[in-house]
């Protein structure tokens, strides 16, 4: 869960998951902007975002310019992407769905 | 409250509020870096925040790098700092204080 994944497996992940993508080409972060339909909306995303980072021991960079908030991933141990950091990434896609579906 | 400071008052505004400081020389926007004990108590601060700035309808822009909160602020329509940046500014201060201290 926690090695570096090679660049083929990252392509892999990224096409599974494909509303996240990679920072720039060859970044060891990968990222997501959410849109959401007010600042409050935007703010109780984060808060669960929160939770599932604290559950997972994981966290993200979070970015929040008013109704738009982006999340950027990366395992500074692993020096790279790793499993856990698409684990992540998909459970904040559900608490997208929840927070704003 | 929400016409363009010069820059003279800008600086006076600054020596009042002196954890805050320009993002560059000659910026449009303010900002300070708000340093927790945890992770929780730094997303507990933004939620803080975020009910300050629906308050006052002057929204920060807001990073959270794990335990480190940056807020920046400036006045979109003013095209520049105003005494709104500043007001608020102190509020976030007051909330530092009530969250951390």
């Amino acid at each position: 869960m926690r090695e570096k994944l090679e660049k083929a497996v990252v392509d892999e992940r990224l096409a599974a998951l494909n509303t996240w993508s990679l920072e720039e080409e060859g970044s060891k972060w990968i990222m997501r902007k959410y849109r959401f339909s007010s600042f409050l909306q935007a703010i109780a995303f984060v808060k669960e975002v929160a939770q599932v980072s604290e559950a997972m021991n994981h966290h993200p960079m979070i970015a929040i310019d008013y109704r738009v908030v982006t999340l950027r991933l990366t395992s500074w141990v692993a020096g790279g992407l790793t499993e856990l950091d698409f684990a992540t990434a998909a459970k904040f896609e559900q608490v997208y769905s929840e927070v704003e579906g």
